[in-house]
């Protein structure tokens, strides 16, 4: 099978994203090839900041990798879950990476092996050791491959809200083994599957269809499917990303979903709602949202709906077990918090056919309250 | 008095630093220029980080001149000096802003109000909270005016060295009231005066000159004296700092004084030894290493040594109370943890004639031990 290359245009900080199997034993040759080492250079360093949960499954082969590559490789283990994802879990791992003998360097290589818990923490430490280090970026979660790994968003989150303490820290590469989606739980891999709809939503009718056309496949997690999948996600993402990487203007696109899904997954606690089923439920209730204000044809509206039910996401509160349904009240004051909020008003991401989406800044407590209602 | 503007050439994140007598009561305006507000904007907030020492002195006046200016301004105290550049003190900054009541956004202002540790400190907090938000730096030392204020290297210490943890982050403008220099204790103020040694060391004999024949008025303080001071200090730190702001060529020489500077702070510890006595022992130590290496002539080490004595500075150990003199070998091995070095090669910049420097890659263990008996 072919592995496909999707470059991400930013200029000096352009990198490439691979998606095919069995690449993470072929690791390291990527990496020497993502930091432009030609044969002569001088040997570097890497560290593996491993999710506790894949570590045991590709540690050993990511390491023996990154050796064969001449890196004198280190591995540093990162707790896994998003209650996890904390300020007190970033100082741990900047500790130990600190406490390294012999000590890190700034050609010193960062390497995150795991989902977007662990993309997310140890590119905020990539970012933020020795004022930021070259890091690479393993997603082994499909929900990692199509969002967090690309873009260059670092956070932990913090008690009053998600990802906001982080930085914007483009990795040198990104490789996508869909290999390791075999071994996701059920749950884990819906999740990612939200993403996948909310790019073909707000971007890319075709692969509505695609994903229409190959729901069993996907569900049955064929390799080839996947591939293909993951490759159009990811060039739907990184063209989003290229043309506005500061998340000033098109890039707000992405957040389709996530400005109720956010709030959501804040009122009911991270540990009971997986981010995608959180994602879906955002953009049932978006979807309900612009087709209330005329936006959307409700067949279109339908036409969503129907596609996350059929990949086995949420789009009520009824379809989750032990998720109490937040009140609209309470979804509408923690939207107002989200650091996307400018001067108090909540801003959404609303589609406009199945396709193309806008921002949209007028959006008023009733709205929310209509749209939630579906829930 | 003219207040003199010093442009930091940055491209789109270009900015400006003021310098003169009496401007803190001018900082909201100051603010609204820099942010480039015209009357008819959106109100926007403000957080002022202050050093603990100097808010009682001067927060009152920066927030009500914030205030007066259409921000909706909040205060929060940084605990005073260097032991306290800490993640815990950052993650406890970080907590505080996060929790503010209402929320801030991505348009909020942070305001670093006070000497090198608060700037350093709350120019990370700035960096990361939100992933990025507009700081101003109001210097309140001479040290911190004409060293950490222009740059946008922000960071907290680690047991493990100075500076470790942080980003690259640029405030969009910097105000310096050289009247918040009068209350500074003698120590802390000759402490400014090695960084501007140094300046004129690497890159300005006119600078070197403009100091040894205006002593008696820096050393009291006179007004127009340190605006004339800062501002050419400043203009040189710009011009570097502009040439190469991820600090890959030019930006290294500022580094003269600081490999060997950083090991003495390390290793006599951050509280015992000012920042800048630890520079100047490390650049009286440079350009003896330079002299022993036929770099620089007999009469212009001593000249330097003779600046920075007759400004009240150390050049030996014996010059300061309490400070145990570290081992050379010691020395060496904290300089090979220092984060500018590359693969266990220590880098330092030596002076190659009054007003210029260059990097030298190929130090000796033999070399330092040489050059740290004079101190």
């Amino acid at each position: 099978m072919t592995t496909q290359a999707i470059p991400v245009e930013l200029g000096a900080r352009r990198y490439d994203v691979h998606v095919g199997a069995n690449l993470l034993a072929g690791l390291g040759a990527f990496a020497r090839q993502a930091l432009d080492l030609g044969g002569d250079a001088p040997p570097r360093r890497a560290v593996v900041l491993a999710d506790a949960t894949v570590a045991p499954l590709y540690a050993q082969s990511v390491v023996a990798s990154l050796l064969e590559a001449d890196f004198a490789t280190r591995q540093l283990t990162v707790p896994a879950g998003e209650p996890n994802k904390t300020l007190t879990t970033y100082a741990s791992l900047m500790d130990g990476l600190l406490r390294l003998t012999p000590p890190i360097d700034r050609r010193t290589l960062i390497v995150a092996l795991g989902g977007g818990v662990t993309s997310d923490i140890a590119g905020f430490v990539a970012a933020t050791a020795l004022r930021g280090l070259d890091w690479l970026v393993c997603p082994t979660t499909l929900l990692a491959a199509v969002d967090a790994s690309v873009g260059g968003k670092t956070a932990v989150d913090h008690p009053a809200g998600k990802n906001l303490v982080g930085a914007f820290h483009q990795p040198r590469g990104v490789l996508i083994d869909v290999n390791t989606f075999a071994t996701l739980p059920h749950p884990q891999f819906v999740d990612g599957l939200a993403e996948c709809v909310k790019h073909a939503v707000i971007r890319d009718r075709a692969l509505l269809e695609f994903m229409e056309d190959h729901t069993a496949a996907i569900i049955q997690r064929d390799e080839e499917t996947l591939v293909e999948l993951v490759a159009r996600n990811v060039a739907i993402k990184a063209e989003i990303v290229a043309g506005d990487e500061r998340e000033a203007g098109d890039r707000a696109l992405l957040n389709f979903g996530h400005t109720i899904g956010h709030a959501v997954e804040t009122l009911v606690g991270y540990e009971r709602i997986g981010h995608g089923a959180a994602v879906s439920l955002g953009m049932t209730a978006a979807c309900e949202l612009a087709r209330s204000r005329g936006l959307l044809e409700r067949e279109a509206c339908q036409r969503v709906t129907k596609l996350l039910a059929t990949l086995g996401l949420p789009t009520k509160f009824d379809d989750l077990e032990n998720v109490p349904r937040p009140t609209t009240t309470d979804i509408w004051n923690v939207m107002q918090r989200d650091k996307k909020t400018q001067a108090g008003q909540v801003r959404m991401i609303l589609p406009v056919m199945l396709g193309a989406a806008a921002i949209f800044d007028d959006i008023t407590p009733d709205n929310v309250a209509r749209a939630v209602e579906v829930l």
